[in-house]
């Protein structure tokens, strides 16, 4: 029986639907459980990692990472996802997330993390025989064995698809033999297993093999040397006739690309929650050292330019860690759902996830935008000293650059995120065009002059998210029927269309999220989430403005353009906020904690 | 006799005056000699610097810095501003913002080169006696010496006047004996000339000083590990009992401060201008990798995505190309003028730079953002070679993270040129208050519908200039007529307003550039720097509008605040710009050339 009281909601709906507080989740609401197992993971970084992060960069001492993971692993960390009945600990998908939250503090080891226990580990979770699972999983749970993912070649980067490596059965049925070459493989250093993509014969789609270092014909190029994330090995694997048993093949012949992008939906919300508390940290030391640092006789967070920065890396963070819990609940209610309904643990995994694929790609999207902005702040606040390798924000700063790259770069994953939303539409998964309609006829119709009751908490900045979802709709349903199959090669539209729905949903998640908080505690004890969600808010409609004028600008003409900007202006109406007073109030509430207070 | 025939302009002046093509200066109009100059210069910077910019980044071999050091000395790049009389090449100011630009592309040496020529080595031109500057120069200018110069302190940064360290006149009066501790002290490791500022006795004010290391009681720390600029020596320098001839005082007693300052506004435009070669080096490695790259089948730019990429990183580029050439040559106009008024060579300079210190402190802010942001894309076309550093991305986005720090922040900058505005503005130097009041009346009156001719090119983008020129007065003029005094510790609104004093000079010196362009080439020839300067506008007016809106939430209520958003409304209105045709275009032709072709 399925006993879920809320609301559900599919992936990309948020865009046509509104959403109840109470059907969200919210990062408060974790348990003891899983915040004892966030600060045992915390501790974990606290002993192993921060006071070796020297020489963890360094690269000197080959065995400091393999060993820091073998430790990981003893305390359970590498089998967070992975279920009991494998020896890992079989945890939700939200707690997973969570722990990848706090692992992402962890600078280069966050890859290592990452790699492993995400596209390392779950290809075999999820598309593994019962025998694969049985033989593998249990040591990738433990440490024991590390994993790599192999997927990038120097000729297939974003277009994955595209690989040149090959795998070829030998005559007796027994052994594929696999030949070529991958590039920027993160673990391939120490890993003992490589999910490797490659093609049978001339196959159009990729075919995904578990392969054993062991297994022999494997070569790598030296580390490669990077602007971060230094400490995490990622090497070039070359396979030259490396023996892989038939049995090895993960899932069927040709279902590899499907694998690939399954896994990558993961990985990206996962980076999107991985830059969390990276992200907490360095605001947590640009207030403290703002509050030591003294200029012109004060510390220098009296004055107003520091505060404001250090409230607006706050508030980005606030709305990214309420996105991103919020579509990893849906995902895990969902998961629950088709579970309760009778369908497979691994393939109901898949399923969840892939309904929400479009909000994967919002959160690794907007957290790392997120991430780029408060290092880059916070190496501006620390002054002269940022840009010390003996102060901690040189290193941030080069570490977060990588988010915006790998798991598929931020423009692919604002492509995909337009892409799917109209394909969606399309199949009618999602009722996108009847809205659209009455969009468009609400611009030839007089505006309602009703005046909402705002006494409400967020009435008023429900009543602007609304009307931003009008906007999507507006710019979005236009430019679908002016540009039919043309739209996927006007990317600069795509991309302002993807800009447009990453806000929507960032703004609304920080509203919901501070709405149920507010519920919970009372609206005296969120005086400051209430400030980051309306401070977010409107900015977000200035990027939104921007974004869509932009769009119309590039498709549009004439009468048409004009009652689409009519529209805009009509859509984008907001009070103005004090955000001086609001980011002043936040600032000095967080110079009191010392720390970023929000979660 | 004055023979200038152009009309001349005060600093900051351009808020409230129109400026006619014709009067200002374009990067186009560098002459023969000029450009012979810049090539000798390029050609430098390709044999000596880039084939070994492993090597002087690795800082193993200290003898490369000082080595290539030496030869630009024999090469005569390093007594550009000298005048002839001292062994210099006594260039004018715009060219030696010219050779600074080729310099910037440098990579660590520009900073080397920076620290020696300007700040080391102008505060004894403009303030030396003749007898220092016969004894300085001439080696200065060949690089026999190597000048650094040593301000900030571990406790005095952007408060540079409350530096510790102190002078004592020796009981004979013959030495002053230095002690203290001076930190970031480019060049530091190699320098023979240390201008050193410090406090006699308990002043108020620092005394500059101009110590040779051979003096003795100079010790320093090891080099700095920094995130960029690897290559630039930078090191903390302790004073210990220096003892320094009387007669080695720069300037007078309690000038110090004066000096620092006037000195940085000159660091400032030069690294406003010595930005720009590093922007269009990395703009045409990335054209060239992306036309080489290929996925999905075709090269990577031809993606809409990274079209506008490739565009954005080119107009912004060339947007401060132009302001910051406009710049120079009104500081030259200004310094020839008080020349030819009988003023003496290095006070008339030093005048030329002060008027004109708003303009410095825009260059400055808007070439380091520029820059910041051409790296940051140049890293995101690059995809995962961008965060390699065997491709030249990496470097380029470490190196260029210090413009917004050194040389005054950009948080100091900006609230420099505010507070410079409104200070001149109150002394009567710029006439500020009567437009202000005519704007404030020009808001209670009936708009007027006059349709503007704009059968002329830019006449409708210089309606919106002088309408954005009318936003800075309106925010402005009430902002400091409501805060007054406070106005100083309001910072945000400071920096909303530095934004868009920034933002209208930037768009303003693009129109003025091309249209002279076109005067002198026909528009045919000048399509794309017309679609630049559109585009640029565009976003410029978007840019507006959101401080403007920022700083009118901040300090205006009720009917005030609906008038001045009404107002804000009416000034920004702006014909829409198809940005993503005028982006392709300029792409298009940049992809077509192979190169940043735009200078
Ligand atoms: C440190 C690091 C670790 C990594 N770890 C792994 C790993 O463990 N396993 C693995 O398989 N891979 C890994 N990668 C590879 C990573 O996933 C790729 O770098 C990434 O997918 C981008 O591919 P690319 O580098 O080939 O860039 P390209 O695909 O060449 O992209 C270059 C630029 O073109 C743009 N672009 C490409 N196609 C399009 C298009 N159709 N439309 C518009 N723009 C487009 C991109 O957005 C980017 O701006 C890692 C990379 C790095 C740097
Ligand atoms: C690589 C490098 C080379 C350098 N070379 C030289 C050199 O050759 N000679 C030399 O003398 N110096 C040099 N410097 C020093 C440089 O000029 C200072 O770092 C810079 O002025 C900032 O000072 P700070 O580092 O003390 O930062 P702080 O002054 O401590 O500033 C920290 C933060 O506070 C902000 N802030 C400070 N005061 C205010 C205020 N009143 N209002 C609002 N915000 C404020 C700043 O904007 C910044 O964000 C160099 C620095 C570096 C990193």
């Amino acid at each position: 029986m399925n006993t879920i009281t809320k609301q559900s909601i599919n992936g990309g709906e948020f865009l046509i639907k509104e959403t109840d507080a109470q059907d969200i989740f919210i990062f408060e609401e974790f348990n003891e459980e899983q915040k004892m197992m966030a600060q045992a993971c915390q501790d974990f970084i606290d002993t192993e990692i921060t006071p070796n992060i020297e020489e963890i960069d360094s690269m000197k001492n080959p065995e400091i990472i393999p060993n820091i993971f073998k430790k990981a692993g003893e305390l359970g960390l590498l089998g967070i996802s992975v279920p009991e009945q494998y020896g890992g600990m079989g945890m939700s998908f939200n707690t997973s997330m969570l722990i990848a939250d706090i692992v992402g503090s962890a600078g280069s080891f966050s890859t290592t993390y990452g790699a492993h226990t995400g596209i390392g580990t779950l290809p075999i979770l999820y598309y593994g025989t019962e025998d694969q699972k049985a033989k593998y999983l249990p040591k990738l749970a433990t440490g024991e064995w590390a994993a790599c993912y192999c997927l990038t070649e120097p000729d297939a980067g974003s277009d994955a698809n595209s690989g040149k490596t090959k795998a070829v059965l030998s005559q007796d049925g027994k052994h594929y033999l696999i030949n070529g070459q991958k590039m920027w493989i993160s673990n391939a250093g120490f890993a003992d297993i490589f999910i490797v993509f490659a093609k049978i014969d001339d196959d159009k789609n990729l075919t995904a093999f578990i392969v054993e270092k062991s297994f022999g014909g494997i070569t790598m190029n030296e580390e490669e040397k990077k602007m971060g994330i230094k400490g995490s090995s990622t090497r070039q694997v070359f396979f030259n006739d490396c023996k892989v048993p038939a049995e090895n093949m993960l899932s069927d012949r040709g279902n590899g690309f499907k694998i690939a992008v399954n896994i990558l939906n993961i990985g990206r919300i996962k980076l999107g929650s991985g830059i969390l508390n990276g992200a907490r940290e360095v605001i947590s030391q640009a207030i403290k050292y703002s509050t030591e640092r003294k200029q012109f006789g004060v510390s220098i967070n009296t004055f107003g330019a520091i505060k404001s920065k250090l409230a607006e890396m706050a508030i980005r963070t606030y709305v990214s860690e309420s996105l991103t819990y919020r579509a990893g609940q849906d995902i895990e209610d969902r998961i629950n759902d088709l579970v309760a309904s009778g369908m497979e643990d691994a393939i109901a995994k898949l399923k969840g996830v892939e309904e929400f694929a479009i909000e994967c790609a919002i959160s690794k999207v907007h957290g790392s935008e997120v991430l780029d902005y408060v290092v880059d702040q916070g190496v501006q606040v620390y002054g002269g000293m940022g840009y010390s390798a003996d102060a901690p924000m040189e290193r941030a700063y080069r570490d977060a650059r990588i988010v915006r790259i790998y798991e598929g770069t931020n423009e692919i994953n604002r492509m995909l995120m337009v892409g799917m939303v109209l394909k969606r539409a399309m199949k009618g998964e999602i009722n996108l065009f009847e809205p659209a309609m009455a969009v468009s006829q609400e611009l030839t119709s007089v505006p309602s002059f009703d005046t909402i009751d705002t006494s409400e908490l967020f009435a008023a900045e429900k009543e602007v998210i609304k009307k931003l979802k009008k906007v999507f709709l507006m710019v979005g349903g236009k430019a679908a029927m002016a540009l039919q199959d043309k739209i996927e090669s006007e990317q600069e539209i795509m991309m302002n269309l993807a800009d447009v729905m990453v806000e929507i949903y960032a703004a609304e998640s920080a509203i919901l999220r501070t709405q149920k908080l507010v519920s919970l505690r009372g609206e005296e004890a969120c005086v400051h989430q209430i400030a980051m969600s309306q401070v977010y808010l409107s900015s977000a409609v200035d990027r939104i403005n921007a974004a869509a004028k932009e769009a119309i600008g590039s498709f549009t003409k004439g009468d048409e353009q004009k009652v689409m900007l009519m529209g805009l202006k009509r859509f984008t109406k907001m009070d103005l906020v004090d955000t001086k007073t609001l980011r002043r109030q936040i600032a000095d509430y967080m110079i009191e904690k010392g720390k970023y207070p929000f979660s």
